[in-house]
């Protein structure tokens, strides 16, 4: 579960521009302030099975969203890329090749 | 009209995923193999003017994910600080505190 909250909250902050603000309003209270289904339901005055339905079919639409953009991928491979030249950049003598290579990687990923 | 068409293709590489199929057939004929209204219109057996309408809406939808989600914008700050730190590497005593704030700006960009 705390794996699927941590994706979730990466997906909703790559894509919430792409939801509409009902979407928006409900995902941020469930996922970013932690509120229960019902505590949003009585917050909007609609059925929790609302809000769930509601948040179920915006979580489809972001891992949607992530099938064709592959927005959060590619982040994870760029901060693991850029990682690794600060790693070489912190070494004694950084190799100025080990370092050209992962800036072509990190210029591939676009 | 070169600069136009130079950042559609650029658009349309980021957001394709998001089109329909018929929006992806007629922007790639139009924009990547240069095809006329008139040429599509004919392979598609529609009229000139329902092409063209579905192009300009298309060129309008891509427009509207770009304001939502920068994903262009964010291409070209990246291409330049990646030729920053090449241009960085290739100096024959490579400044580390230059190479570690262009990187950190690189960071910022997600």
């Amino acid at each position: 579960m705390l794996e699927k909250t941590t994706r979730m909250n990466y997906l909703y902050d790559f894509y919430y521009s792409l939801l509409t603000p009902k979407q928006q309003s409900y995902m941020s209270l469930y996922y970013l302030d932690d509120y229960s289904l019902g505590e949003i339901a009585e917050e909007y005055d609609v059925s929790r099975q609302a809000v769930y339905d509601n948040i179920k079919r915006t979580e489809a639409m972001l891992e949607e969203y992530e099938e064709k953009l592959r927005l959060f991928q590619k982040f994870q491979e760029r901060v693991k890329l850029i990682k690794h030249v600060k790693e070489l950049l912190n070494e004694e003598n950084p190799s100025k090749q080990a370092m050209l290579e992962t800036v072509a990687e990190l210029e591939k990923l676009d």
